[in-house]
């Protein structure tokens, strides 16, 4: 035990919270000693997760449990606007801080207070957040005191266009990116329209005059560009329990061959799988896994005017886009083998 | 009995022949009086269908079966290059014709070809074919001998760009529609990619260098528009039964009121509806209803530059996307109420 | 207009009364005057229900709205424990009341009280009331004034079990009703096991120890008896939105050939169909329709030493479990044909 | 690699061998140096699993490839009926064999060759083969050569009946079970009723007049209570993709203290948890599990005359009922801890 780095986890009753418990009870570096939650204080864990029945052996702590003192890392999967408020005590007190929400992702204070509709609590430690994208950050995240985890739809997003955007030869006015997402992406939020009855056998699209990851894609995308960028990004709910699609449109304004520019973009990356030319990625292949898998299709004659570059992105929004990033950061802040506890493939089907 | 369309049916086993059935059998101007199956001949239809156990009690024909020479209206519910072989004979003895397959849909017979990979049997009626969408051919359909009743995508994408198009007032060089199908839209083809187990609880995209459904889309829209017109088109597969929806990308050159130009385009259509402002049209609302649901979202500042205007569109791939749209054809034909056999309400959930 | 019964329908938000207007806007002889909903007043019924745009123009009134003074029917859809506070001025004004909750099922108000978990509020209307089950009370239904209608399981499982007891020939101290319902059965409650992401691809049981359909199942099955019944009945969760299936076991004490026995017994029922020897009924296969679909499986050697008898039972849980079943007794009421509005095959796939 | 174990799998190419794969890639004593198929040889094993991309990288071998020459375990995922052409051979060159398919499994070869419609290739050795069922086998599998898995409901419905006959105080004439699977059990079959479009949102029983499982579960049963024990078994499809959950009814002679029993009996279990009382297994919390959940309902007043004892059993079909099963004797059979490569908790949601 004496070699193992003492996680908490605050807010342990979601689902990505509940993915983070799984993922690092198999690591061989890391022992969660308290998970927290306000409703569920005092109840076992594994009365929440009964698949976590004989695994697990803690009770629920109150959220601002003193056991906190006793981490090394703290991993927050709570609702955005709940971390910024614990997190300035924590880094005083020397914790290293993996947030999974929102409150640190967006550099601008005020686009943050606008979309996430609230004052920001810290806004002086925003600028110490690190994005936590590997592919991005990899040598920065190594030394990070606080990790700011990206969003589900901007990782699979922004992976998608990166090579692309890299390359220079896209129209950055006009990018668009049509995604969806199994519904586990709203967490266990008790609203009609998430009941099964409610929205199996049916699909629509949401937040189509602006959703909150939308901010967040312009700001990375735009940086990698060096400049503004127009993104247009509508979600939509599937009727699926995890998984992001997204079907990347932009026009190419080059001849370059896009399978080995990405192809050469992402060789050395660990969890971002290239798919040969004229496949096409599903999510349930990266279900309950870290990978990210693209494809990306040539422009054609027979699609609109000879000029759209396609790029097909799938992960799993609970892992590659929540908790297993998260713990790939936490690999990447120890100085562990970057794929520790994420190696295991998907069971299919 | 007197007053009613001898009514035959060929190709009964598919899915948009079990949904003729379903909508004709409570159609008071129509009897099904033949039903031919290659396969299944000889067998009862409702052993095929148990939902129309006592509801139809005729027996598969075989599918060149004399019964057809009692017929006034023929549908055909057949695979592409099936109906192209028999069409001639039938209206030559003087039925109307309702081909619910592709062979009819290009007016260009060497794109047909192309898309369809086999050479058309009778060329020569394609001109006599009229294109089976009332809000466009209305008046025309009234004395159609052959009608070729429009693809499932086609249909929801081409009502929700018309308003726009009709209007002249988007880019006509980037147009993109996003789009997903319930399953029964293929059919009851024996693919493994179809199993329960191989699409349940996921989501990707196909036909992604070109589907045939595309030259079908730009050719109406380039007629809608009066010159060539670039649409992207990338069809998705969700784990659901029924329903098409389609996300509708297009560059705004203009300042018209969305809402308005929709509503006033469709206001007096049975058939089409738009929902309020900021509303999200879902494909259950229209299950098993002949209704295509729009909604459209007006450019702004938080999407894209500022520019996109967004059409939001749903159907039933097998009611408005198949059978009703053909059924209200034929009320068209025979100068019923266009509404007959088309009334009944989704049943929600 | 003038021939028309004038409806009100309380508690029009849940999915039974989604169910009830989807049938009755169809029924030619009702008209829908008054739909009420606590929660909704002021609202258009249309918004609540999409599916319904176009089709239903009515704002819903308060519960206690005096809309009700000018109905001749009014059917309750709320939860158990609302009807009866109301149904007493209903009937004093004579209005006939069509209840679709459990406010009237239970002949003995002690058991009703134990189950429900509080006091009835009009125990003396409970000997008014016919259990609206057609095929057990068709006659008297006729000139009921009080209807309570069935709870979902006991339909299915009590016409499964009908031909068996009525016979004779099953042992009575032990009869196992096993079913399953789809998740549309515990109407819109927010509670967290029917989001979408904790039901779908799962499958259990609940209220093993003893679910508040078990006395109505054995009330009834104990009146067709003659005496008491012992039986077991054990619910399970299904990744479904609608149906209901019952597989029925059964000690079989005499050599009567099963299929015969429940063919004659339901030759003459609209709503109950026999299928032939080896079927089994699926409850896709009565969606959205009336049918109860029942299959028989005579003791074979294969199974179980010998005496078990089989009995398959499908129903649509909201519409011959609800809705549908409350339609037919209100034909029954008015003198009308018994299939009116009810007509219409299943939509399948 | 010198001290792992070279493994061989035939018949790679079906669900369950895909699990075997996912499984052993992460076991530290296992090679899988060979995987073959019939139709696939010659092909990329990641190309027919895109899951394990990057994670196994060798082609499907011919079925009778030469490779198994040099492995020391082979593992059959074979349909039925091929196995048992190949096993003789490689048990005379020293290879020891887990069959996961049902050539071995029953012990009378009569009813074996009734059930299964084929001659037995080689019914000598059945007296060999060792029912893989660690609870019941543990020690005799430390040794054996040739092990037949057992089926996936059997797994369900034995482990479930088991302290119930151990203990002696149920009534054997009459056990009922009740059991439910998702369609990964069907393998890849190609069937109509497996199509998504057919079978979402729908239930139905099926092999209701006797199912191959059947002689199986009666044949242990039996062994267990050391006479013939009558069992019925109605298994029934579910539109989901894994799981198994049994209800299984029997009437209590006897007043035993069933939660006590149950926590007794499987109190060393590594995969068997019995769950606090009033506790109901979900068959999504062992998915992609080697986990048997099983809770046990006490008779109570209220059920059925108060004899009927009640238990819950979930598995997943492809892991405790199939490949992690296969993989738990592999471990006894190499003295390895039994839960090695089997201890991931379930990803849920």
């Amino acid at each position: 035990m004496s070699g193992k780095y003492r996680i908490g986890l605050v807010g342990g009753t979601g689902y990505a919270g509940a993915e983070l418990l799984r993922l690092l009870v198999s690591h061989p570096q890391a022992q969660v000693v308290v998970v927290t939650s306000r409703q569920a204080a005092g109840t076992p864990v594994a009365e929440a997760y009964p698949q976590l029945r004989g695994v697990i052996d803690l009770d629920f702590a109150d959220t601002h449990a003193d056991a906190l003192a006793d981490c090394d890392v703290v991993f927050f999967a709570t609702p955005h606007a709940a971390a910024m408020h614990d997190v300035p005590a924590l880094l005083a007190a020397g914790k290293r801080v993996i947030d999974l929400s929102a409150d640190f992702r967006l550099t601008d204070v005020a686009t943050w207070e606008r979309w996430y509709n609230t004052t920001h609590a810290c806004p002086e430690l925003i600028e110490r957040a690190v994005y936590g994208m590997p592919e991005l950050n990899r040598a920065v995240l190594a030394n990070a005191e606080l990790v700011a985890c990206p969003g589900c739809y901007p990782t699979s997003i922004i992976l998608g266009f990166k090579p692309l955007i890299d390359a220079g030869i896209v129209d950055l006015e006009r990018l668009i990116a049509n995604a969806v997402t199994g519904v586990s992406g709203a967490g266990k939020s008790l609203k009609p329209g998430f009941l099964y009855a409610e929205m199996a056998d049916s699909f629509k699209a949401y937040g189509v005059a602006g959703h909150r990851h939308l901010p967040e894609i312009c700001q990375v995308v735009s940086g990698l560009a060096g400049q503004d960028v127009g993104v247009t990004f509508v979600p939509h709910l599937v009727p699926m329990i995890r998984g992001i699609h997204a079907t990347l449109y932009s026009q190419l304004n080059d001849s370059t061959d896009l399978q080995s520019l990405f192809e050469t973009s992402y060789a050395d990356e660990p969890f971002v799988d290239v798919m040969p030319a004229g496949s096409t990625p599903e999510t349930r292949h990266v279900r309950a896994s870290n990978v990210c898998r693209l494809a990306v299709q040539q422009p054609g004659m027979d699609q609109g005017g000879g000029h759209e570059a396609i790029v097909l992105s799938a992960i799993d929004n609970l892992v590659k886009g929540a908790a297993g990033q998260a713990v790939q950061c936490f690999n990447l802040m120890i100085g562990a083998p970057e794929t520790t506890a994420l190696a295991a493939p998907s069971p299919v089907p």
